[in-house]
């Protein structure tokens, strides 16, 4: 069999990574997939910095139709993440016959129905491993090994600056914007960092895994999306007490149903494997009907551990195309025809139990006054945390969990108790999940 | 496409989960593969008890060869275990041109290499997911996902049972044999425990990971294997004080030259997610050069996930008969051509840091005695504990851990302690992996 030839758009922090493992680790790819992959072209706008990667000669191009209408590529890869034209590249690539792989998780969120729906028609293959979770393969787990399995809820902690932020908060005991700008000096945090710490990278994530585990399209603005720029350490002290820790979740569920997909800070038990998942590291939990939880863990983002995952679809999609199958495993999981409209819940209908920090003046009956509007909004208390001592001069924190609650009544409480003249800020509310 | 048809040999508890899967969900395999897989032949020696699973009339026999010889069986899947008759069993499947999938670790690790030159010559595929970590995805990761990696090392939580006991010893305080007891009314633990509780069957499951991570067979009985059954609560509760604690790991390392592998008690710093996998639940984590490290955690064992595991294996042949696919995945992760013999480290040769308890008489300079014998043999002490009151009349525990020191060393240097007159038991050892 000839090499196997593909074209990179994008010579980021990925696309270094790319070229460079099919470079240093080319015996071992072709010991085990029995031909070469050789990189061919390079398109990215920046042809002049010196990236560290030694690339031949006439490879480098600043014009990405030579890749994409390069007649000897066989895949394309899509390393430029965003919207556009991200877009436009790789609806050109499957157009023109060349299988896709890519880490863009933006598109995929975003764009998934023109993509996969546009790949069937060429009939073409469509790689993404490297779109959550880096080097987790938690795409190909859903796509083949949980392929029998009625899954029911997919968790995880999906953004690895998030984590990082939340974990230095928890190690060391300093706020958010010093956690964060250290991040950011230290490389884990881009210097507009929303995407990652409002949670927006998480949604798209659990877009993309909610497709693939439920056979559903998704409509990326209507997932509930709550980052965690407003989680204090006395948020993360408190968790503590309670014997729980903090991290950015993104979670969907399915109960046959409806599907309710969201991504915020979430209270989890120490105890629980993903509650010691720490630093930069992801951790994606699949429970469904016949193994109960199945919870992997590794590096969610950088330029190996995602390219490896990206050189994993290429070697795929290479022994597919060795091997002569064609569309092998529907690349949405579900056969196409299989796929429908599942509704997405209400949030407000969700339920489960909650973390309330309240700031109250520091009088009698303030406790009583709040645990009875909760009660009237059908809101029960598990315990309570006034020990704390962070006066400010405006007041002190007062902490509760809450039993089991609706989302809507917990609002509507809230509303009422934000308006108290005892109540001096604003209620933080970190949702629990066990 | 016409329907795929299996024949099972072995209706015990994973055979029946097999069975249940095919039939309850049905729905969503065909959702997902595009057409069904239909069970046809059943063998087993008791086709009278009632297993609470419904089959149609004439699919169960008592001879393995309705199964072997039906012409209309496209894959065989073995779940009966051990080492015969299921060697000669799937031989023959492979033999008749049948596709094979088996649980059967045992087999896999003793037979390996007939198996799989067998099933080159007739050109079948070998599925195995299930015999290593049931719903754990781990074969297929190493085989698919991790494509592009030099992997280094393997290590990992491998046997529910082992690990229910020492999670057990650990949550209640109870002794090794209360446990057991409990493990095995509660059906965690078979009558005879031994593969379970020394290593044989941890051994067994790395046996399998050596080969597919490094292309190389592996002798089964070079394993230096080491069970828990000398564990006491003792040793969890000093492995507590120093912030560890103690799991049955399964190990493969390879440094590029010779490889490491080996299965006994071990002590994880309680930090490493891997520590806070508990109870029946297993975990295996991968470490190479481009992703760092992969954790994977989920259950090891049982009805259901395991056999959600077969059917993963069942559907990815599928998969490649529909599609047209010959040999798309090396069986053994590398081409036929590429795998090698890679020798395997003398045990004592081995270095790492150690755990050591020892039984001394309450007497003046002992500790003294100890540490220069040790220090003799080039092994310094990190740090000891020396308060537990633990006084059984014939001495008190003394219990330290070392720094790196090589395993030859300290077994001479603890033959040298053992002799003491003032060592009244013969001292354990646990060695430390971070």
């Amino acid at each position: 069999m000839k090499s196997v030839k593909v074209g990179l758009i994008g010579f980021g922090t990925i696309g270094c990574g790319v070229v460079k493992i099919l470079q240093d680790n080319q015996k071992i790819i072709n010991d085990r997939l029995g031909t070469s992959v050789d990189v061919i072209k390079i398109a990215d706008l920046d042809i002049t910095t010196d990236r560290g990667v030694k690339v031949g000669s006439g490879v480098l191009t600043d014009n990405a139709d030579e890749v994409l209408d390069h007649p000897d590529i066989d895949i394309v890869v899509e390393l430029i993440g965003g919207y556009e034209p991200a877009r436009t590249f790789t609806l050109k690539a499957i157009k023109n016959k060349k299988h896709v792989v890519t880490a863009n998780k933006a598109l995929l969120a975003k764009h998934g129905e023109e993509l996969f729906s546009s790949a069937a028609k060429s009939n073409v293959s469509v790689g993404f491993e490297a779109s959550v979770g880096g080097a987790i393969p938690i795409i190909r787990s859903i796509k083949e090994a949980f392929v029998a399995n009625r899954i029911q809820a997919i968790e995880g902690i999906m953004n690895g600056t998030a984590n990082y932020i939340l974990s230095k908060m928890s190690d060391g005991g300093h706020d958010f914007d010093v956690v964060l700008k250290e991040a950011q000096e230290k490389g884990y945090a881009e210097a507009d960092p929303t995407f990652d710490i409002e949670g927006i990278d998480s949604a798209h994530k659990i877009a993309v895994l909610t497709r693939l585990a439920y056979g559903t399209p998704v409509d990326f603005d209507d997932i509930y999306v709550q980052g965690i720029s407003d989680i204090s350490t006395l948020d993360i002290k408190c968790a503590h007490e309670f014997g729980y820790r903090i991290k950015l979740l993104a979670i969907s569920k399915f109960d046959g149903k409806a599907i309710d997909v969201r991504v915020h800070p979430a209270m989890i038990p120490e105890s629980k494997p993903m509650a010691n998942v720490n630093g930069v590291l992801n951790a994606i939990m699949v429970c469904d009907d016949l193994m109960e939880e199945n919870v992997l863990v590794g590096h969610g983002a950088g330029s190996l551990p995602t390219g490896s995952a990206v050189v994993g679809d290429v070697v795929e999609i290479a022994r597919n195309m060795i091997s002569g199958a064609q569309n092998r495993v529907p690349p949405q999981s579900f056969q196409q025809s299989n796929i429908k409209n599942i509704p997405l819940k209400d949030m407000a209908e969700i339920e489960g139990e909650y973390f309330l920090r309240f700031w109250v003046l520091d009088k009698p009956g303030v406790l009583s006054q709040i645990s009875g509007i909760l009660g009237n909004h059908d809101i029960s208390i598990e315990s309570v945390i006034q020990r704390i001592k962070d006066d400010n001069g405006q007041g002190v924190p007062l902490v509760l969990m809450t039993h089991d609650a609706k989302e809507k009544n917990i609002q509507a409480a809230l509303k009422e108790i934000n308006a108290m003249k005892e109540v001096s800020e604003k209620t933080v509310l970190i949702r629990v999940e066990k």
